[in-house]
């Protein structure tokens, strides 16, 4: 049995991206777990992972930090489960990807969305939150609000290396889902969760990919209780 | 014996970068080939493949336009041959790879080379280029030249998962280059055939790489009439 330690907002939302694509590594490769909720403001309960993120993942003797490493672990621990990654060459693809999510495409995303995410949390993890955060983005709240809506075609437009395969294939990684859709995905999983804005065209593919990968991973999960059913 | 049309330019420097994506492409699959030399203002030569723009590859019976194109129809063709996706996923990686490359990192690029490219080609060509790229590029060249060095920084916020990556990694593809590898540094080709411009960090990982694939590549084309030495 694995030990999945997540973000947990108000009401014990799970939105954390990162968080879900360790959740999703584990769905993929059908592996029971337990999820533990941590709270930003509560990190005791990882200080035994001599760090202080999430996701941090605990499989027998060993504990694994950062969804990355995560992923790697669960590809080589479990061979025999289905793959993450696709062999050698799919592994070089999906570390792009999720560098390129992480670096090119995330940024705009938490300019457009975070903005929503105080009204998921507690009082204490809302006052950390809009400190660190209002510190690391160097402005404010009400100018993160005010200014959202101008980091949408940024974000449209660094989405188009995706935009160009998923007109011709319905996943990232072909004709199903691996972790480097799961890596993209854990942004958009994040964004939905704590906010209601249009981030996309409705007639963009990567929006019908979204769409697919809300579908495909919500038979994924074991334990939805995080997940709301609208897309 | 394949036939691969190609840019030209003065002294019949090939620079094109989507025509060394093919001669790379061409050169992996380590196929024989003869490489024609086509003009701006000279579009007469490709008038048989039924549209106006190279790289235009020869096979036998059929004729292939477009770089993914030539690429999808070698690997497809010649099986036998060193692969140059690495299977199904590596297929997919090298389609995003390549749209990532064109229309991620190659619109900084052009903004801060293109502006040397006029020394490079014989009068009428020079003039069209600068034409159409002006009015292409909503610009002035003088303006092109004053403002590149404010596209540095886009150029290199836009490597940022070809660097994670590269530090881990010798290639794109993994301990060999692929074509994800040649799509990408087709680019860096073109830019420094054309522009002694200094575009990365003598530090990064990227120009790591991008050595390492001037190196490669010109053990792997058997014509390097185009070549020059240095790096």
């Amino acid at each position: 049995m694995l030990t999945l330690y997540e973000l947990s907002g108000k009401a014990d939302l799970r939105f954390s991206p990162f968080c879900w694509r360790a959740r999703l590594a584990i769905g993929h490769k059908g592996l029971p777990a337990r999820y533990v909720p941590v709270t930003f403001t509560d990190k005791d309960t990882i200080a035994f992972s001599g760090q202080k993120r999430v996701p941090v993942l605990v499989d027998g003797p060993e504990t694994v930090a950062d969804s990355w490493k995560i992923a790697s672990h669960l590809e080589h621990a479990y061979p025999d489960r289905p793959s993450l990654f696709g062999g050698d060459i799919g592994r070089s693809f999906t570390r792009f990807i999720d560098a390129w999510a992480t670096q090119s495409v995330f940024p705009s995303l938490v300019r457009i969305v975070l903005c929503d995410v105080l009204d998921h949390l507690d009082q204490s993890d809302a006052a950390y939150v809009k400190t660190t955060r209002e510190r690391d983005l160097g402005t404010t709240w009400d100018k993160l609000r005010e200014e959202r809506d101008a980091f949408v075609p940024e974000l449209r437009k660094s989405l188009a290396p995706a935009r160009s395969i998923l007109r011709q294939q319905e996943f990232l990684a072909g004709n199903e889902p691996l972790y480097a859709d799961y890596s993209l995905f854990g942004l958009f999983q994040w964004a939905r969760l704590i906010s209601n804005y249009r981030l996309l065209d409705p007639m963009d593919s990567v929006e019908a990919w979204r769409c697919r990968m809300v579908a495909h991973t919500s038979r994924l999960i074991p334990d939805p209780q995080s997940v709301p059913p609208n897309i």
